[in-house]
């Protein structure tokens, strides 16, 4: 915390002596500004496992949160790796770090530096147990409930459907729109579940541990449905919410184009409105998921030419046909192309053209023009919360792998468990899990107080998609040559953890969302004047 | 030097404390152990760039040079991930990190803390300029024709070819053989150009640059002609070097077996030698890479079925007919069947199984029993070498992708190549590659010089396959969405560098056999002694 702190008034010094406006400066020092944003990320996370460690009392538990704190400080105090070529040291922004930190991690370590810690956590992760993920009476009900779905329904053929780039079948999206998948966020008048962001995470999380695409047919959901409920018409939530929330409609979430990924201010996809109010959108999108066997894209597009950045975008609701195999896009005025990937299968990624595609006047959300770009913004917020459930579900699909591969592989007359190296790799996988789905859970309540939660939900996305990423990347190695092989599950999940750190926001985006974020908090948003 | 020397003073100091034998000891303490070789490689590396630095003098040069050196120095002094979930800190071992690395790190940086340095190396790179990699003239002449070949050959293809899985097509075999590839370190007296290891790795480096098979081909080339110069038969030596040299004889290296990877010495496959002196081979081998395209195994074996581990094992010279696609194991006795991968395409892998196969009773390497495991152990020396170089290729062109790719990018109104972010994956992807450049020729130096040199080999092996593989996924992030697509390059080169810390000993093998070696070199072979 303290450090964090000093971290961050660093970066306003550094700023504070630059000349040019807030977004000159900010990019003159990206690094310096990313770093306080990973600084900060990771003292949020040491605040959520210090909070879940007060009330558990096991060995494994509690060697796992020293773990991953330890971690953490360590990485405070010597050097973080905002990713595997750039790491960040605090001495950069004249930070001397505290070396309470090094001591309290040593503390927390013991005098083996963490060896018999490891041990604990990793023979009590080897035996198939987890740490406890208990959260309410309602909540833990629907993570049984959905963990056994996915045991029964999505682990054993998931990969198959992965090497087939297949879709998930229909009747699983059907059994899942029963389970109330499609729903969770979307209120009860509406046909929602009425729940809150943390619901969304436990499913998210407990599909994603089966297969990342099943965790991410929500997500299209959420998109929509958050966009709805908070800015849609009367009408438009009446038309939509219910079927959503049943999963009668399947959702696409349409804002990239070719030429506008991160900047997605910029885009320049068109719609024009008729004389009789309707609208016509032409233009380029692409990477746009699960855009054929979909009814419904929530399409961002550029309604008022003379308005450069993001105040010319409005966001639209345009009804499709879902498409099928032999015609994937049957209306008039769109047409797409499926684009081949390295992992995320299951729904599918498609450049789209629209070349004139028509939508009533009733389409506009809430009726209003020129807020499209906010309007997502707000709703992202939800989307990348969903998104770090996610990588919490794939990063302890990945330990899980690991970790049970390690105990059936024998080498040297041992299972591969019994090997420090691989111990490590476990224990450490743990424990990280822990610190990312504790982060996440922590995002998700803030979100869930109705606060603007940019910022949490930021990192929670970019750290959790980090460790997803290490994990699947760990895991691997554990199991050597045969996790090469494509039959190999852990194969398909390391593809698939590395779209984590790409969509939703890149990394470099989210660290600059928080980092931005940050210094508007403490300067009362003064710091970028010149 | 000296704070490696520390570290390594430090593990000593605590297996003594311990009882059991050596291997024993060492597993116990495996991750110190691992630590220390890994802080022995950093140091090696910043030898081998102050090495090359001394004769340099433009500023990307020097940029580089400083980069490279401070990074490592940080990460001795402060912590160094010996995988992404494992970062090993000198304090483990007792030893405080000499305050000089840092601030030698701190000065070699400068006051900006290095950014300018990044700056001018990522501007020099992303124009697409590289660092001074002149040899002699000799070798400098050889880089320049097979990288012209290479670029007009392989790199316009490579990826299809992958997309495909497709062999690297028999007129590129036939075009490399042409250029001498597969006799580059056989004598000249038979038939090759009777070149050193740095010639080696010259050209491993610019093949794999194209694509990681081009400049894998010469892999088992390599192993077999070292195999049978070093321990072969004069009769042997006539029959096969002539013949490997020339690339008519493709060879293919047959030692894995289904429940024997890492450790090979236990591996169960079969030679019985019948009365008229000739083999019989049984047994399931897997992994076999370039199995069906080739005309000469080298398979080890146990002979001395009564003779546990290593000391039972031989190395045989199996001809074989060479498969198509229709019969792919044509011979009596042997079947295989093909594994699909990740990356790693053009030569194939596979499942074989030996049913009887039969060899001649010259096949038997030197004729001698029971040496096969340590006849092939210095061959590995060369082949981790050899692996070392390709991994450098691999790190190269996965940062000259990236590198690229944020030149063309516009985002936010500017190339990528304009945000620090961006600049300063290219600056460390560059500076990582000249300092694991630096460690494979200076190993292959060691190893032209006719020293035992798996300590330096694996030194090379390991930290190249680390480079290779972080450049890899920075590579990809600055790619952003399009990385993920399949017919993007980079997404291939992220599965082909995924290999390199597995096979021809994975990374916590390379690891072992560092530690150990330096182990036994500090005391004569006498710390394992309970
Ligand atoms: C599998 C997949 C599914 C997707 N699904 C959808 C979908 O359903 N709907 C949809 O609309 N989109 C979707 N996307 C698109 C996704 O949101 C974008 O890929 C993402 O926003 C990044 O944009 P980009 O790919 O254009 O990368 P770019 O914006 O070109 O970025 C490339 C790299 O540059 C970095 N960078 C960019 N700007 C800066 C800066 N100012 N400073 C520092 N670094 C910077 C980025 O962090 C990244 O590393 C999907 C993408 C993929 C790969
Ligand atoms: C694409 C590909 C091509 C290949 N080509 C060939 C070929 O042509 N010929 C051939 O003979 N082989 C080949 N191999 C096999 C390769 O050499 C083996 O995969 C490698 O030696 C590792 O063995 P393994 O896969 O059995 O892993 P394992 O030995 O089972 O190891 C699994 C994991 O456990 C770790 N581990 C093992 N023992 C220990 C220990 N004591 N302490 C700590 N950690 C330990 C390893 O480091 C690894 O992370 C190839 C493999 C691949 C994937
Ligand atoms: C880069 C990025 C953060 C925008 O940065 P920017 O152009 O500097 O825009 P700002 O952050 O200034 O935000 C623009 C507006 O939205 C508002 N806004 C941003 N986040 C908000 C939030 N969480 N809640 C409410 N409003 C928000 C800002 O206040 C600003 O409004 P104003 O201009 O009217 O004052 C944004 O384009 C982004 O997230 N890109 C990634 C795209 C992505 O995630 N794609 C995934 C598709 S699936
Ligand atoms: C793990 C591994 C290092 C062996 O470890 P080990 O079983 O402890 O064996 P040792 O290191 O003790 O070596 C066994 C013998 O070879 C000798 N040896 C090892 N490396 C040697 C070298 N570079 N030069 C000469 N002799 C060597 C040793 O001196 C020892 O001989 P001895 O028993 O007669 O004294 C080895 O099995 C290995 O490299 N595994 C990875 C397999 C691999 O790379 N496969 C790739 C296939 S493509």
């Amino acid at each position: 915390g303290a450090h964090s702190d000093a971290c961050l008034a660093g970066l306003l010094t550094h700023l504070q002596n630059d000349s040019g406006n807030a977004s000159q400066k900010l990019n003159a020092k990206q690094r310096l500004a990313h770093g306080v944003a990973w600084t900060a990320t990771l003292a949020e996370g040491v605040a959520a496992v210090a909070d879940w460690a007060r009330e558990r009392s096991t060995p494994p538990e509690l060697a796992a949160a020293r773990l991953a704190v330890a971690e953490a400080l360590y990485q405070l105090a010597s050097g973080l790796a905002m990713s595997q070529v750039e790491t960040f040291r605090a001495f950069e922004l004249g930070v001397e770090p505290n070396p309470e930190m090094a001591r309290t991690a040593a503390a927390l370590l013991g005098e083996d530096a963490g060896a018999s810690l490891r041990a604990t956590l990793a023979k009590h992760i080897a035996a198939g147990e987890w740490l406890d993920d208990r959260l309410d009476d309602e909540l833990d009900a629907m993570r049984d409930m959905i963990r056994r779905f996915a045991e029964d329904h999505i682990s054993p053929h998931a990969h198959q459907w992965h090497l087939a780039d297949a879709l998930i079948p229909d009747t699983v999206v059907a059994q899942l729109a029963e389970l109330g998948v499609f729903g969770i966020c979307i209120p009860e008048t509406h046909g929602g579940l009425g729940l809150g962001k943390l619901a969304m995470c436990v499913v998210t999380e407990e599909l994603s541990r089966a297969w990342i695409a099943a965790g991410s047919l929500g997500t299209r959901s959420e998109i929509a449905g958050d966009l709805i409920a908070a800015a849609g018409t009367d009408a438009q939530k009446a038309t939509w919410l219910p079927r959503l929330a049943s999963g009668a409609v399947l959702p696409t979430a349409v804002f990239t184009e070719p030429d506008t990924g991160s900047d997605l201010g910029s885009l320049t996809a068109r719609a024009r409105q008729g004389e009789d109010g309707s609208w016509t959108i032409t233009g380029a999108k692409t990477w746009i998921t699960h855009a054929s066997r979909s009814d419904l894209m929530t399409v961002l597009a550029r309604t008022e030419p003379d308005v450069a950045g993001h105040r010319g975008l409005s966001m639209f609701l345009a009804a499709k046909t879902r498409g099928t195999e032999d015609a994937p896009f049957p209306d008039a005025g769109l047409t797409g192309s499926e684009i081949r990937v390295l992992g995320y299968r299951g729904m599918r990624e498609y450049d789209l053209a629209f070349t004139g595609f028509q939508v009533g006047p009733d389409a506009l959300l809430g009726g209003e023009r020129g807020q499209g770009f906010r309007q997502l913004m707000q709703t992202f917020e939800g989307a990348r919360i969903q998104t770090a459930a996610r990588a919490v579900g794939v990063a302890r699909n990945a330990m899980e792998l690991g970790a049970r591969y390690a105990t059936e592989r024998m080498q040297f007359g041992k299972p591969l468990a019994t090997f420090p190296r691989v111990s490590d790799k476990i224990a450490q996988m743990a424990a990280d899990t822990l610190f990312v789905r504790e982060l996440t859970y922590r995002a998700a309540r803030v979100k869930d107080r109705g606060d603007r939660s940019d910022i949490e939900a930021g990192m929670a996305k970019l750290l959790a998609a980090r460790v997803a990423w290490a994990n699947a990347d760990a895991a691997m190695q554990i199991h050597g040559g045969i996790g090469y092989a494509l039959e190999t599950p852990i194969s398909r999940v390391l593809c698939d953890a590395r779209i984590l750190s790409v969509f939703e926001g890149s990394a470099e985006i989210q660290a600059h969302v928080i980092g931005r974020g940050l210094l508007d908090r403490i300067t009362q948003r003064n710091w970028g004047a010149a």
